[in-house]
């Protein structure tokens, strides 16, 4: 079939999967792995975690700079007002198997919603932060209603006096996150802001970069979130330590793995494949895990424990060739200690991430060019049409 | 604020917009510019304009050969099996104001099934291809009933003995296509089917890459497609035609335009720009279109008339810059000689392109690698964290 490949095409040097490459500037946020660090607007993300309130850091990637007083109010009160969602979203949620992916059920819900607000790209910055913060503060609504109805609970409504991220802990689970459980949450909201061009991240720009509207670039981003090898890691991660079971089966199971050239969830990321510091978010992560894990004791304790003798399993034999623990190890272990079922890890990511879709869209319309790369021709040209009668 | 940027991000080369860049191998399409040609699987598109039916198209498209008897009338057999729609996703419809985007309608049509349906990428082809006939037969019939619906039109039942296209033209107008409308419908079909890595199929592997499923890659190009730089520009160059309303207004109109240094919907291409000879789509549309517009006369001719002057206004001052028209030029106006209102022209682009979206997904799969580039930090890094009290 490829005898009669173009010629011209010969020897053009392909980027799989983009590789290596830079395809945009940005000031929102710089790994660095010399350091070991992450920068989100050019502050510290270890300082954030300790010092920030969710607010405080999302408006820092929104709008690049930290709030004052009086713009962290204002931010946090526009946040507080948008905590309810039509009716109309509710009905449709009523109308999903009680077992739909959670992932699915946020980018359905966007989707519903937009496509009934008729939006679409103004250009008006003042607009697309609107239905930025609306999206932001409705997401967590969106996600506790639906995990609520589909358990047959009646639903919780938001409390004024709470944060973003107890907000949401108290509206899923109906009662207050104590102050280890707390930090839980915000540290895996603030961790899961932002990571550069994650795959959602980069699948946010290039959908808005046809000037489509900022809703759509959300609901692609959450259509690439969900993959396994994206969002839908930190699932697989509880399935898989659950599946381990006991600390004792560890060894066994990271060797049958490499023996299989099987991928070990968890582990593994391209940009800190070279680093000798690996993934800065998972010593952060693994602190507030143990601390919850060890307040919380028995299964808790178990799952923390087995996720800390993976990553000593994997790191000794793997970790030569850069294969050491990612995000969403101890971010998977962390949502089992807050009570969450594993199907709906990936779509708290996303209900943190939209943060840094949002924060890259508005940034990339700054200086905004159509994304639309070659691809190089493997195949036959010039094949003659044989009229249907006369094909075998 | 970027004193202190990071040395090491100085003089990395950015590829913006990915122009001229390789970053995929395919055998599905190559845009030939020496020769002025577009293929299909090595089938020149012209020919195939001129002797294939859409299915046949579809199937080459699908599944990278042209099908024998027995395998068209089965592929055929299935596009038809699947032309009806669950009554839930008619409820739907019936929840959605009259005046709703169509590409919107499509894609949350889609959504709402997949959600249902709770697909994932199981890694199965034949999944895959199951999903991909469904969802190709049952775009347009989401379209015409979304249509008839807002309308307060009756629905129209499918017909079995019309094929793809005179099925959707039927189901939509309530009436079969004549011989000229037929082959308009179809040509529209076939062209819109791929064109290599536009943006909203670079969507689609991009999001398909992190092996989420077939549905999500989907979703995504559409919100891609909706795009005024994309799927939104056959719309866009209606209502600019129907603007400009005279033959005679067409001088002055593009004088102005490039006077203000305006983009004129409809011109120019980035595939296309140092290519002498244009976007080989252009005279086959066009070709079609004047078939149609004489056969109709009145405000149909006077609008390809309109077009035809535009073009050579257009193509006399700026195509000397690479700037000639597009495919959507005489594909907004062939489809407005059909009697589709322009908000519907990008969702018609849609139920045509999925086949292309869903060929590059599957394709992309046989050696699928994770999109995920990197992003040149300009901005500060090692901020000091200052207490909210202290900020000003």
């Amino acid at each position: 079939m490829s005898l009669c490949q173009h010629a011209d095409e010969q020897g053009k040097k392909v980027f799989w999967g983009l590789e290596g490459l830079y395809v945009n500037e940005t000031e929102i946020c710089y790994i660095d792995n010399d350091s070991g660090k992450i920068y989100y607007r050019g502050y510290d993300l270890e300082e954030l975690v300790k010092y920030a309130s969710f607010e405080e850091v999302a408006y820092l990637l929104l709008y690049g700079k930290l709030p004052n007083a009086r713009e962290l109010e204002e931010f946090s009160r526009q946040l507080r007002a948008r905590r309810f969602i039509d009716s109309s979203v509710i009905d449709l949620l009523k109308m999903l198997p009680a077992d739909a992916y959670p992932i699915d059920v946020l980018r359905l819900s966007i989707d519903y919603y937009c496509t009934r607000k008729k939006f679409i790209n103004t250009g008006s910055l003042k607009d697309n932060y609107e239905l930025a913060i609306d999206l932001i503060s409705k997401l967590p609504v969106v996600l506790a209603y639906f995990y609520r109805i589909s358990k047959g609970l009646d639903v919780v409504l938001p409390r004024e006096e709470f944060d973003h991220p107890a907000n949401f802990y108290y509206m899923m689970m109906g009662r207050e996150p104590d102050p280890v459980e707390y930090e839980a949450v915000k540290t895996i909201f603030i961790i899961y802001a932002d990571h550069s061009l994650a795959n959602s991240t980069f699948t946010a720009i290039t959908v808005a970069s046809t000037l489509s509207d900022l809703g759509s670039a959300i609901i692609a981003a959450l259509s690439s979130l969900k993959g396994p090898l994206h969002g839908g890691a930190n699932r697989e991660v509880v399935n898989m330590i659950l599946e381990i079971g006991d600390e004792e089966n560890v060894e066994k199971f990271v060797k049958e793995k490499i023996e299989r050239k099987e991928r070990i969830m968890g582990f593994g990321h391209r940009v800190y494949k070279s680093s000798s510091r690996g993934d800065p978010r998972v010593p952060i992560l693994k602190e507030v895990a143990r601390k919850l894990a060890e307040k919380k004791g028995g299964k808790y304790l178990k799952v923390f424990k087995i996720a800390e003798r993976l990553e000593n399993e994997v790191t000794s034999r793997l970790g030569s060739k850069g294969v050491r623990p990612n995000v969403d190890l101890y971010a998977g272990v962390l949502l089992y200690l807050l009570d969450i079922p594993p199907d709906y890890n990936p779509a708290i990511f996303a209900i943190s991430r939209i943060v840094g879709w949002v924060a890259h869209v508005l940034e990339y319309w700054k200086h905004n060019r159509l994304i639309r790369p070659l691809e190089r021709y493997v195949g036959p040209i010039g094949l003659k049409y044989v009229p249907l009668s006369e094909r075998e």
